[in-house]
């Protein structure tokens, strides 16, 4: 690998489902940092199943066109340094791209502190962790005796939230597909109870499981499970709109799928739906003191952390069609070997 | 008249558009007031569009049903009191019902302050006024420099939201069908700009009228013109759910229309939906602090007041028919003749 740098490239954008098809793998040789500039050598690389709404235009960033690097996150070490800020060694996180190596300017990338797994800084202790706390206490202002309803129940963020609104002191119920999933989020993760989507309609399960209607639900999918729990909100219910797996990896010229009961049933419930990128919490010393609250939990025990990795940097474009197929359970990530 | 009551009962409940053949005139004995009851003769019925909403099923009331009166609210003057608080020749407001006649528990009235013309209190010092006033600024914060849009514009509760959204120093556009409506806007009311939804799709002359995106809608129609709205709003954006007039009067049996771009755009955009009724807001002093501003405003000529006063007793049908058509400019309400 010594003086090349392997990148993944997007060969053309996908009209409906992602496929390896859409990538190819490319060789360039090793960046050069300039003054101000640091290399940084790819880690684990983190997969969102946001990455491929990206690839449907812009979004809260540009989107992706055809011929370009893959865009992505990852957790990296500096292997060199022309900035005053950065030494050889330090862990940093940084929008690298899908390549072994990225130079980059010393103000895009964020020193992380040390973790144990390193991976959790992509995880309970990255955007997933801190997507899951915002949006439920931030956005959704769930607080104790709430009745909270999670969806993607068994991915990264909804693993993590619907953790959160149980230490909080919510009824949780989460929303996955297929009884393995299930099983974890009432077994291991805690959860008062939790829907199959793939077992069976969707509105009477939440309604049933719910036990008199929903307070807050955190939205990580949208379409026909975003319609199922809107009808099952309480009076004053709050939507957070966190994610919408469900649209991504379709095909836009079939049509955006279109939900019911907006914005009627906001009125009569009086409902509220937000929808927030994490980022917009970080400031003011916000972010911080929500990852010690995080450090906290997961110290205690009171928070489990599911991680699901993959190996092999080669693997990154089959990992991140199988997160969108929804093979994944907790957060997925491509450790670089 | 004397000793009788007429009242307009539901002869059956509209499956689609609602017409003279769902009521039917009825006459009863006047009602005598019980001990703690008054007895209150209607002047002049409110009519809203939401009446045809309490048809459909439950909203923030229980649901109309065939043979029972017509619900509805009015502003009447007190006959007879066998309550301690009423006095006759008092002017109240209250759900009277469509009836000359009411005999009402003396909590379930409203006294009324005096107003010249006293149907304003119908009107801008009414549900109206207080609707656009707590649905613009208390939901949807609606600040200096914003561009707010309103829809059902000409109607009574857009016509005062996007007057006091000029008043706070907005840039207001207005959407209402026709000419003629459209040139009160701009004209009369001040609106800085008109969409006439009749005249052609919604979303490109939105576009250009609001002048780089949308921070507040009011939306009173719900369907394809919030949809409409929803693809123009800008970073932040705060969506307020009023009504839903275009979804009232249609046939439920055909499916209730879906509205594309809930949640994705929401959070691309970081997006805000709130539905509320106006009494939600009435607590605290707040709702006399509400109508302090609003006397201001129409006694300084700021805000100006739509009247549609439609005469006889045995038109409320036939107005409240045409309204849902849109045939009003401002309040219309039925003076009891």
């Amino acid at each position: 690998m010594a003086g090349t740098n392997r990148q993944i490239l997007i060969a053309e954008l996908p009209k409906g489902k992602l496929a390896q098809e859409h990538f190819r793998l490319a060789e360039s040789s090793m960046p050069v940092p300039d003054d101000g500039q640091v290399l940084v050598r790819a880690r684990y690389f983190a997969l969102d199943a946001a990455m491929r709404a990206w690839m449907l235009g812009p979004t809260y960033r540009a989107a992706l066109t055809a011929g370009q690097m893959m865009a992505g996150t990852a957790l990296g070490e500096v292997v060199e340094s022309r900035s005053a800020g950065f030494a050889p060694g330090d862990l940093v996180f940084a929008d690298t791209g899908w390549q072994d190596y990225a130079a980059l300017p010393a103000e895009r990338l964020t020193k992380l502190p040390s973790a144990e797994p390193v991976t959790y800084l992509l995880n309970v202790y990255g955007t997933a962790g801190l997507t899951a706390y915002f949006g439920l206490l931030a956005v959704g202002k769930a607080r104790t005796g709430n009745r909270v309803v999670v969806s993607a129940a068994a991915g990264a963020v909804g693993s993590i939230a619907g953790q959160i609104a149980k230490i909080k002191g919510c009824r949780v119920v989460g929303i996955a597909g297929g009884k393995a999933k299930c099983d974890i989020l009432t077994g291991t993760l805690g959860f008062d109870a939790a829907v199959d989507y793939k077992a069976g309609p969707v509105f009477p399960a939440v309604q049933a499981a719910s036990q008199g209607g929903v307070d807050v639900y955190f939205d990580n999918v949208g379409g026909a499970i975003f319609e199922a729990v809107l009808f099952n909100m309480k009076q004053g219910g709050r939507l957070v709109a966190c994610g919408v797996v469900s649209a991504y990896d379709a095909d836009p010229s079939k049509g955006i799928q279109a939900v019911r009961g907006v914005p009627a049933w906001f009125i009569s419930r009086r409902l509220s739906l937000r929808g927030f990128i994490v980022s917009d919490f970080y400031t003011g010393g916000r972010r911080e003191a929500a990852l010690a609250d995080l450090r906290g939990w997961v110290e205690s025990g009171q928070l489990k952390v599911l991680e699901d990795i993959v190996d092999g940097f080669e693997n990154l474009p089959a990992a991140l069609i199988g997160l969108l197929a929804g093979d994944n359970i907790g957060k997925r990530l491509v450790r670089a070997t």
